[in-house]
């Protein structure tokens, strides 16, 4: 970014540099992939923008940017299930981020201890219990 | 869907029926989330149309829709980095999913067994090894 010399950032910088050049979406969001800590089960995929990932990193609990309610999401913040995060690792194009966390309480909104909770069975959906 | 009487679909069939009712984006996106079966590490985050679901689930091989290269895209079909998907989950909305799978090398580009091959240490990028 700024720092770089020579202009244009390179495909070299983005995918092997030690710097985080987040590459945020149109819409100004990465993809956020939260998984247990314990279990390493995904918990859910949500989005962050600017603002939610430097807040996530500040603070340590997961902050989302809500594209239903067009607004900053502090998980959690109503619920008091917040996701209290250990780890964030970004992907090579950094345009996706994994959020390793332990989590306070189910992390679906549907009370699940993950939003993944049913598997697919051709067109049919079946309660997974793990 | 169309098999569901009295017409709209309502938020309790999307969460907690047994029916896939896939909710693709604006243009026509799930949010793939593949994990190693046997590590649960997440190996990459990429993006499936209705073709690249149906192709997945007709063949057990992971396809998805390239969005940088517009064009449907069966995963390790040039580096022979195929993934067998042993299972399939979908959230509670129903617009993203986790392919859980077997991958037959290197799920990266770059050669890395994860995409996530970098965590976050505040602006700067550092190698995991796990």
């Amino acid at each position: 970014m700024s720092s770089q010399t020579g202009g244009e950032t390179t495909r070299e910088q983005i995918e092997n540099g030690a710097q985080l050049m987040p590459k945020f979406d149109a819409t100004g969001l990465l993809t956020a992939v939260v998984t247990d800590a314990s279990s390493k089960d995904v918990l859910m995929v949500a989005h962050m923008n600017a603002e939610a990932l430097a807040l996530t990193q500040q603070t340590g609990i997961a902050h989302f940017w809500s594209r239903s309610r067009a607004q900053l999401w502090k998980k959690g913040e109503t619920s008091g299930n917040m996701l209290n995060v250990l780890e964030m690792r970004i992907d090579c194009d950094q345009d996706a981020i994994v959020v390793i966390a332990k989590a306070a309480g189910p992390a679906c909104h549907t009370g699940e201890t993950s939003c993944f909770y049913r598997r697919l069975e051709g067109e049919a959906l079946v309660k997974v219990t793990s």
